[in-house]
């Protein structure tokens, strides 16, 4: 269990550089093999937002994350455990993954004081006291049952050296204590580098972590702030102490452009509630750019929202239909832009997958990268009145 | 096209008695045979809230309704008329049916002013004015383009005999000239039979209706606020001037218990928004009754809604997820519960079809009846103070 074979490396004389570091492989766990590079639709609530587990067939999905502070909240960990674990709650067969729950303490939660055993904090639910330590992270994650859990860390700011460095030595500490804390052998546990953007740290949290020997790295710290630029000189001082041999996940990326710089950079796992965030603002991926779906262009739009998309929204309703439903405020356009925006990144990573196998995957990367680099922000539409007034 | 065939009828010694009436059919339309009886769900802005053409397909739904006055408003029925009509629009391949706008004017539109030759109101969504007439309903059906549209009629206050004599005497007129404004032949339009909770006057519009020899007779007027018992007096008042070989349509109606009885009476076509609405505010049927999904009873419930239940719901999820899933806020319960209530009274119509095709239909009717009475309100069940404060 929890084997990690690497099908498919990239070579040639630019193997290894920053560039050319993708590989493909096959991720072993008690519910089914993990194809990477995979991304990881996200069920924060043990659902992904509006859509069913037939859905998330539909999309070929095969990792799902949920949440750990969320769960253990509503409906509570144990609960979670009594009705025979995450998988069977949510009726999702395929591999899932939990967070530790420690990044939504520092993003959610009311208040927080934290100290070198653990973290108190108030909910965002109801305000009511909760202590999370690293024992008590991995006893969640036990209960909750998914197959790939993580070491609770510290995600600070990443810009404060001296404060990121006590984060990171806290961390280091939690993620030993997580370690011994573990009981279960059908879970795999991920310890997670910090460091920020700080050349220095990242090297030592990466060296440490490595030397854990846990079955898969998980990268914390990015994706919060930082610039695109800095996300991958990070990537770059931390490869050096990747083990080759296992899984790296760089944990809440991120854009399709994101996903084809992390597996470029030697990434295999990816999470991200951007593709259903972005469909509950009526946001779609395309080839023209990410598109409001909203815009008054649309309403007599008989294309789908993407040509070459095999997803069932785009297989079946036009651009036309959407934009009707987003007007008329029905929640089945949520639905339906999830579907697409899922199964636009997803069926990235098959491409990406498909690409690195036969060799070619450093040569299409630009082509790529180009194709998806208006995805990252909305694209600017001739907008009628009407729109301008509406968004 | 709209050939109605009767495969079964109720017979023996109480054959045509008020409680024996009941008859299966086959109306054919131009997207395939409706087997009656027949419950149609609600979509009402060219989508069945929350659920995918696919979702429908799976809970045996075969005829959908949609509202005029909405798809009028948003997006127009000229947009949708310019997409290929209503069927490609929202990609429903079987039978659709479009009420005349008239119930939608008196109900929801902000003011109103009627005359002999129409309605002028002002759009409840954005104020606006707007004019219908029974030659503008029957364009925009025609523009929308169903399989079965009804001709506009006026519904009053049922209690005010003299004016729902003269609401229905101009009920009659506005369907005289429906008839003669109709241009597609590939549509059937019925007339709607108005007149109250008024004997004498329920008598006199069924006749006047039977007499224009529309494909189907419509009931509209009912389930507006009557006893059940004036209901119920009313089918038995019209009955004698139904005609046999068309189909009988009661508007809006209802309830598990009012298409037993509405059957029994010899309706064979229903539809109303209570399974989805329902579904909105966490509400289910089941075999106990009514049941508040949201009620902490079900916080551990590893049982499925109801365990007679054939729907993706019932045969994939407990009871303790789907309370999750209403106390988490999350969106997918509204698409569980409304898969669940549509089949309920989808499969209700299919075990009457059965009764009635093996002519055992009266004989089983009183179970049937105690079966579903609790499903009239919701279930009182013993709450925890928790839920007494949330709900």
């Amino acid at each position: 269990m929890f084997q990690f074979t690497i099908t498919a490396n990239t070579s040639g004389k630019n193997a290894g550089a920053s560039n050319n570091r993708a590989r493909t492989g096959i991720f072993s766990t008690p519910h089914g093999d993990l194809l990477t590079p995979v991304f990881a639709p996200v069920g924060t609530q043990a659902t992904v937002k509006t859509l069913t587990p037939e859905h998330l067939k539909g999309i070929n999905a095969t990792l799902v994350l949920s949440n750990t502070y969320h769960l253990y909240l509503r409906p509570g960990d144990e609960l979670v455990r009594d009705m025979g674990g995450l998988h069977k709650f949510m009726q999702w067969p395929r591999p899932m993954l939990t967070d530790s729950g420690g990044f939504q303490v520092f993003s959610l939660a009311q208040t927080r004081k934290i100290d070198d055993d653990g973290v108190t904090f108030k909910s965002h639910i109801d305000g009511s006291t909760h202590r999370f330590t690293p024992e008590k992270s991995i006893a969640i994650q036990e209960n909750l049952g998914a197959d790939i859990i993580m070491a609770f860390d510290e995600c600070s700011d990443p810009n404060d050296h001296a404060y990121t460095k006590l984060a990171m030595d806290r961390t280091h500490r939690w993620a030993e204590r997580c370690v011994k804390a573990k009981t279960r052998d059908d879970q795999a546990l991920f310890g997670i580098i910090q460091g920020g953007v700080n050349p220095d740290l990242r090297a030592e949290s990466a060296k440490f972590i490595a030397s854990l020997d846990t079955p898969g790295i998980a990268i914390g710290g990015l994706s919060v702030g930082e610039t695109k630029q800095e996300m991958h000189e990070m990537l770059d001082v931390m490869y050096p102490y990747f083990p080759e041999n296992k899984p790296r996940y760089l944990m809440g990326v991120g854009t399709p452009e994101d996903l084809i710089n992390g597996v470029l950079r030697g990434v295999d796992i990816f999470d991200c509630v951007l593709p259903t965030r972005l469909a509950r603002h009526h946001s779609a991926f395309s080839p023209e750019g990410r598109l409001n779906m909203m815009n008054a262009v649309f309403a007599r739009d008989e294309h789908p929202i993407d040509e070459t998309c095999d997803c069932y929204t785009c297989q079946t309703f036009t651009r036309a239909y959407i934009r009707h439903l987003i007007v008329a405020k029905e929640l089945l356009a949520g639905t339906l832009l999830s579907i697409h925006n899922l199964r636009a990144l997803i069926r990235l990573m098959e491409q990406i997958r498909g690409y690195i196998a036969e060799g070619t995957f450093e040569e299409h990367a630009p082509a790529l990268l180009e194709r998806w680099s208006n995805n990252a922000e909305r694209k600017k539409l001739t907008q009628s009145r009407e729109d301008v007034e509406r968004i």
